[in-house]
Parts: structure tokens; C-alpha cells; sequence
């Protein structure tokens, strides 16, 4: 898993700019400033790198250079100790009748991880009145599109069922890591697989009747 | 549903007393932080209203006569906006295979009442970092217990399935109330109820195996 709070470059050539010059780091925390603003007002989807470049005074390469993709830079802004994207792309290669349980492995994984007290006190910053605006893009925009594109149908486009999923998992996080709610705080993770992963693969691909009177 | 914030006095005798002396209020706020201070420390359970009274220097009849009950005291030092003892009335009068529907309806109902807003606030302030013994406490001996005994077998005593309930109801609170994942933030209670009702269900009283290696 890679420190996703800017330490890395994603762009290999301007990587090896290395020396520290007058301005650099006063250009990242403008960087970091417009971003935030820019992912609270709008959203993830609807932010640019150019738009967030140009309020900060700084060409986008310089954006990139800093902090990679756009979701990197935005897991820099809410200060989350991990790059989402090693668990998103367990998720995306897993097969469709296994997705429950492997959301729940994979997640519940990175939680139980060294990473994981940055995770929650990220997530507990959010939830006791900090930005919600960027909460709700990380779960929405970043974690839940990523999984709906794996099980949208053309009669289903699967919001509903990946919203379910997010109940789901936040409450897991919850009672496991704020609450630490017994017997489920220290459950071994094929345990709770095997209590929990039936609700997620059910919410993904089983019957909901989403249209109950 | 009655305010529990001590508005209402339990005990009929003693709520004729009701002209206002010097000291009054100053015995109130004494009571609570007695009850704060040991409901934090022990919990629920093992928190006595002789020992709360003892602490702030008062009658226990006093402690009855302005808060009620041990469980509205406990309200009152949360400053929940309502009794949590309607909501499980109404659960604890439900047969066994509509437990999970009838938990998700009641309480979905509270969050979504007037006094929703009040709810969500003093839950976002314990997940926030406030009192998580207290919110601990809460969910664990006053909810939960309560639910566990309707469930609670000779070979299972229950506390791994209502733990499992407490994720997904706390998971909806945080997704529907606090983050407003959409669609669940807007899902009539029906359509909530066919959706995650059964996932309660299977939690309560279906085949769960929590002995997977």
C-alpha cells in the first residue's frame, strides 16, 4: 500500500526534480487549499485538476507532480493514510458471486492494518462535524462507483444496491473500530466474512424489491 | 414518546413537590455529573442509582424524582431527545420473525420523527470523540440487551447476532442521517424495511456461521 499524502510522485519525469527551491512547498499547500475547497463545494467527479491548478496559481503538471491522480490528490486533502486504490483493485478483479466477501476481506483488512487508527480517526474527524461534503464524495464518488460499474445492469443501475452496501460496511466500521462493539470488535476477518459477507453479495446481486409499497 | 431530559419526574409522590427552591437546579446538575462520571466508568449495568446519589450528595429518591428511571437518567446524561423505552416496547412486542422488519421500522420512525435531528447530533458528537464509553454503554447494555433477550437460546446467548444488528441499524443512521447516501437518505421506511429487514432477520434468528475457521 502506497502513502498517499503527496510523499510519491506519479509523474516518473518531473520526478527527478528533487531540490528543494523557495516557494515549493507554499505551492503544495495552495495545491492542497484549492483542492479542498474545490472537492467540498462540487464534489470528486465534478473537480479538475486544471480548475484546482488554476485557483492555486500553479500549471496542472505541477499538480500531478505533487500528488499523482486526481484521487490521490483528493486522499491527500481528507488526510487518508492509504491509496484506496490497492483495495479498489482487489475489489474490481474479484469474481461477481464473490464480491460481498471480498469487499468486506479487503476493507476489514486495511482497517485491522497499521493504517487503519488514520483511517478511523479520519473517518471519526468526518462524522463528528467536520467536511461530511468530502465524506460523502469519498464514499459516493470514489469507493461506491468503482463497485456499482461492476454489477450495473441495464435495468439496474445499481446506486441502491451499493448505497446498501455503504450501510453495511460503515456500520462495520463502526462497531468494530469506534464502538468496538463485542463480540464483533475482535472477530477474526473469516468470521465476520461469514456473518457479513452474505448481506453485502446479497445487496450486490440477490433479489431486492426496491419498489415495496 | 416522552422528553427524557428529566422533564417528567417517575415517581408520582414525590412529583407533587414542585415549588422551586434555592438548591434545586444546583442538586439536578449534581446528580448528572455524579451519573456521567459513573455511567462512563462502569457502564450501564454496573452503575447503581444509590451510587449516583451518593456521589452528588442527595436522596436516591431524589435521583427517581427528577430523572425517573436508571435507563432515563442515562437519557438525560446523553441528552437524548427522547425515551428509548417506547422504541423497545414496540420491539420487545414483535413476534420473533418480524424482529428484524419491526427493529429497522421503530427505530428508522425515531431518526426520522422531530426528534431525529436531535438523535443524529448527540450521535455524531459520541462518534466525533466525545463520550464513546457512554455511546458504548448505550448501545450495548441498554439497546442491545434488550433485543438479546428475545433471542437469547440455551446454545447461543445471543451477543454475536444482536452485535451484528447494531452494524447494519448504526450503519443506516450514519448513511441515511449524517452522510445522506443517496438513495438510502431518502428511501421511504417500506422500502428500507423490504431491503435491510432481512439482513436484521438473518442476523436475529437465521443460519450464521460464526465458527469458520
Amino acid at each position: 500500500m502506497t502513502a498517499a499524502n503527496g510523499t510519491t510522485a506519479g509523474n516518473g519525469e518531473r520526478a527527478t526534480r528533487t531540490g528543494r527551491r523557495p516557494g515549493q512547498s507554499g505551492a503544495r499547500e495552495a495545491i492542497l487549499t484549492s483542492a479542498r475547497a474545490r472537492f467540498a463545494e462540487v464534489g470528486f467527479d465534478k473537480t479538475s485538476i486544471r480548475a484546482v491548478a488554476t485557483d492555486a496559481g500553479v500549471d496542472p503538471a505541477l499538480v500531478h507532480h505533487y500528488f499523482g491522480t486526481k484521487q490521490q490528490l483528493f486522499a491527500a486533502v481528507v488526510e487518508l493514510p492509504v491509496d484506496p486504490e490497492a483495495t479498489l483493485g482487489i475489489i474490481e478483479g474479484a469474481p461477481l458471486d464473490q464480491l460481498g466477501a471480498t469487499i468486506l476481506h479487503a476493507v476489514v483488512s486495511v482497517w485491522d492494518s497499521p493504517a487503519g487508527p488514520g483511517v478511523v480517526a479520519a473517518v471519526r474527524s468526518m462524522l463528528g462535524g467536520g467536511d461530511i461534503s468530502l465524506a460523502r464524495s469519498f464514499v459516493l464518488d470514489i469507493v461506491l462507483e468503482r463497485v456499482r460499474l461492476r454489477i450495473a445492469a441495464p435495468d439496474d443501475d445499481g446506486r441502491a444496491r451499493v448505497a446498501l452496501v455503504a450501510t453495511q460496511m460503515i456500520g462495520v466500521l463502526v462497531a468494530r473500530k469506534i464502538l468496538e462493539v463485542e463480540p464483533v470488535a475482535s472477530m477474526p476477518i473469516p468470521e465476520l466474512v461469514a456473518a457479513v459477507g452474505p448481506t453485502l453479495q446479497r445487496y450486490l446481486t440477490g433479489e431486492i424489491d426496491l419498489a415495496t409499497p
